[in-house]
């Protein structure tokens, strides 16, 4: 998979693509992720590529040009499954929605900054506006990592224990049951003795009755679906 | 505000917390916030955090002991509002819920990884559990980012024109309506005449209708609220 980001600061995503799975499947070749910098694309030596809205109002319009420019040379050199962008209008991420993409080749993702991007953007060039949640972020770049990370760790390959994606929360629309780990006690709080039973087709029951509990409890919604 | 984060991988977030308006937030001395390395509470010489669960299965449980030993201490240097868990099965993160932390001042966050923690350190530390959305990532770390990030752009002096995150999306349950910046017309795209007229009040208005009209087509959850 590649993926093509474009940001005007591609310095804020270094670090989460530098370490652990995204950094591993980088180094395997299962992925390759590209930051292209905004102002590469400005309209004038001043690098500009934001204005003031039509109409008033506080923030600044990311440009239609200079996006229209970097996206169409992009799109020029190879084709992309989808161009998204990141903006807490979008439809909101879900694990199905990363799945999805997950098996994609070509994806450009454009962070979205200051109050947005020129509508023509979208009308143009969007084929998905994804949100990662109900809340607003300083730029799309967080958005960004955590897109490109909820849908890199499901390429083939890229966890080394492939059986752990498949039991995550969400894959089964179910959360996660409680886990343990050594001691057996701790400060007077002991492991529940059916986990230390070795009667595994019962601990399965047991961890498909606690997920289901709390999700009950906690998401009651993700049982509707 | 003071965020104190925990976290296997604090190098995962240095260029998020190094750029942009998290950076601006330290500099003005409005925000601070300390990475801790959990391997510094290992429980021996091989730094041993995590282990395999009871009951078998795929992926690594977080240790309580480190943990433990880790919390309790920053908990001994200072009074802390809550102690978040980021992991998928908490609360969902929203836009209220960053309004509230915002007037916070000592904040803990602990970054879930591997299949995520010892039941009881929820049951010892957790005064709440949030998730930035339904979907699974390679650690909490990009979550703790986010949830940083949300929060403490809303500090008042952290954005340079307050008035920006007042009409944000989300602060009065209504998506963005459509903006635009020059040209007026982008290969044959025009800006809509009303954004032109310099009437204000009507430009209001339309914006209203429009960030209505948007909020109804794409996410009519929100109207419901």
């Amino acid at each position: 998979m590649r993926i093509d980001i474009i940001s005007v600061l591609p310095e804020l995503m270094e670090s989460p693509f530098k370490t652990s799975i995204l950094r591993r499947a980088m180094d395997k070749g299962l992925a390759e992720v590209h930051f292209h910098h905004l102002r590469d694309w400005a309209i004038n030596k001043h690098r500009q590529i934001d204005d003031e809205p039509y109409g008033g109002g506080a923030g600044m319009v990311m440009m239609v040009e200079p996006l229209d420019q970097c996206i169409s040379e992009l799109k020029s050199q190879r084709d992309y499954d989808e161009v998204i962008y990141l903006t807490p209008d979008g439809v909101t991420l879900n694990q199905k929605i990363a799945n999805t993409l997950s098996i994609r080749k070509n994806l450009m993702f454009l962070c979205g900054h200051y109050k947005g991007i020129d509508q023509r953007v979208r009308d143009l060039h969007i084929t998905r506006e994804i949100s990662i949640g109900d809340y607003v972020l300083t730029g799309g770049e967080l958005a960004a990592c955590v897109l490109a990370d909820s849908v890199i760790r499901l390429i083939p390959g890229v966890l080394n224990d492939e059986q752990s994606a498949l039991t995550d929360s969400f894959q089964d629309n179910l959360l996660s049951p409680p886990i343990y780990t050594r001691p057996e006690v701790y400060k007077g709080l002991e492991v529940p003795k059916i986990l230390l039973s070795g009667n595994f087709a019962r601990i399965e029951e047991w961890r498909h009755d606690e997920a289901v509990r709390i999700t009950r409890e906690k998401r009651p919604d993700l049982l509707e679906e």
